[in-house]
């Protein structure tokens, strides 16, 4: 049965993102670090057409995340930032270039509704109606895969805080960012989780969570 | 060589006390949970002087905390409230009873002069001038061993920014608090840390670091 699974980089003191963050710079200061551990690694490096890196055993944990994904949920930040053309009538076409790394459908939650953008193989779909209508859409283009829900942080939030993902895994860095943007903000007492794996490796922990319903 | 370590359970959230904390609750609402998986154990039991629970790889994180302490740093609200008596006359004698489960030398951060207070094998010596004179003091006690700053989270925060600290164990448990207390509030991004280790256990993940000098 498909699953709705999230995952995100977390420094030591619950910030996904640093303080100051901008349209350009959406990790804030010092939030860059939060990927040190990630794209050190072999298997990101050349999923992203780069060569060389380490091997360590996150390679494991990240190629699990990647495998048995049909589609994706993201804000309209991680899509991109409208850019200088007015949003619909010249639609900037995301941060992601000419071939964007996702390979299946993608649902961007935003307030602009616009027609669908497809580069490549992927297919941005921009749904204005709300997240359980961005679910479901995404969970009927998935079939019998999972849909992974690629952040920001605030669009992590309103799922689990909504009660809709099923696995969350953080992956924990040994940084303090002091300042920026919290999982979990809003989120509440109530979502209750069951700890599934703890995996340390080199410059991060993966810890892995089943919501429990 | 001594070292000087901390350790302390911590919300998924980031929380080391929920909500609405007293002197009587200084776990605030919900935070009782986050020590579920320590009341379990058959070690922590047993030096409780209870007997049962569960055997599982936590013992060995818990004894390793244990082992080798020359003496422990608290704050004043670990050490006990006042009570009705005023401080210093009829001196209460602290949360922990006659027989406390320290077994060391403790210094416990206040700004109210007293006498040390020996319990059986326990001696508080109360500390006015400064968290850095109470970690000469402990350290000076300990000998060898290491000192162990024992909490709340107020005191780990300040000997943490003082770059104190050499390492640091949090056991990350898989509740949500949603306000509360926060580990590393004010200590900021400059603290550079290791990770050491990431044991998964039953209802918590032990994360343990080395804080870099």
């Amino acid at each position: 049965m498909s699953k709705v699974r999230a995952h995100i980089s977390i420094s030591l003191d619950g910030y996904v993102a640093g303080p100051n963050q901008t349209e350009e710079n959406p990790l804030g200061e010092g939030g860059e670090a939060l990927h040190d551990w990630l794209v050190a690694l072999r298997s990101w490096r050349e999923q992203s057409g780069m060569e060389g890196g380490e091997e360590n055993v996150s390679d494991a944990v990240f190629e699990e995340e990647l495998a048995n994904v049909g589609a994706e949920i993201m804000g309209r930040g991680k899509f991109g930032p409208p850019g200088r053309g007015p949003w619909g009538d010249d639609p900037w076409r995301g941060w992601w270039g000419e071939d964007p790394p996702f390979h299946k459908p993608v649902f961007v939650l935003t307030h602009h509704e616009r027609e669908p953008l497809t580069l490549s193989d992927t297919t941005f779909t921009f749904v204005t109606d709300g997240i359980e209508s961005a679910m479901e859409r995404a969970l009927e283009a998935a079939g019998d895969k999972d849909v992974f829900i690629g952040g920001g942080a605030k669009t992590i939030n309103q799922y689990l805080a909504a009660g809709l993902v099923d696995e969350l895994e953080l992956h924990v860095v040994p940084i303090l960012l002091g300042g920026g943007e919290r999982l979990f903000a809003d989120v509440g007492p109530d979502l209750k989780l069951e700890e599934l794996r703890a995996v340390g490796a080199p410059g991060v922990a993966h810890l892995k969570y089943r919501v429990m319903k």
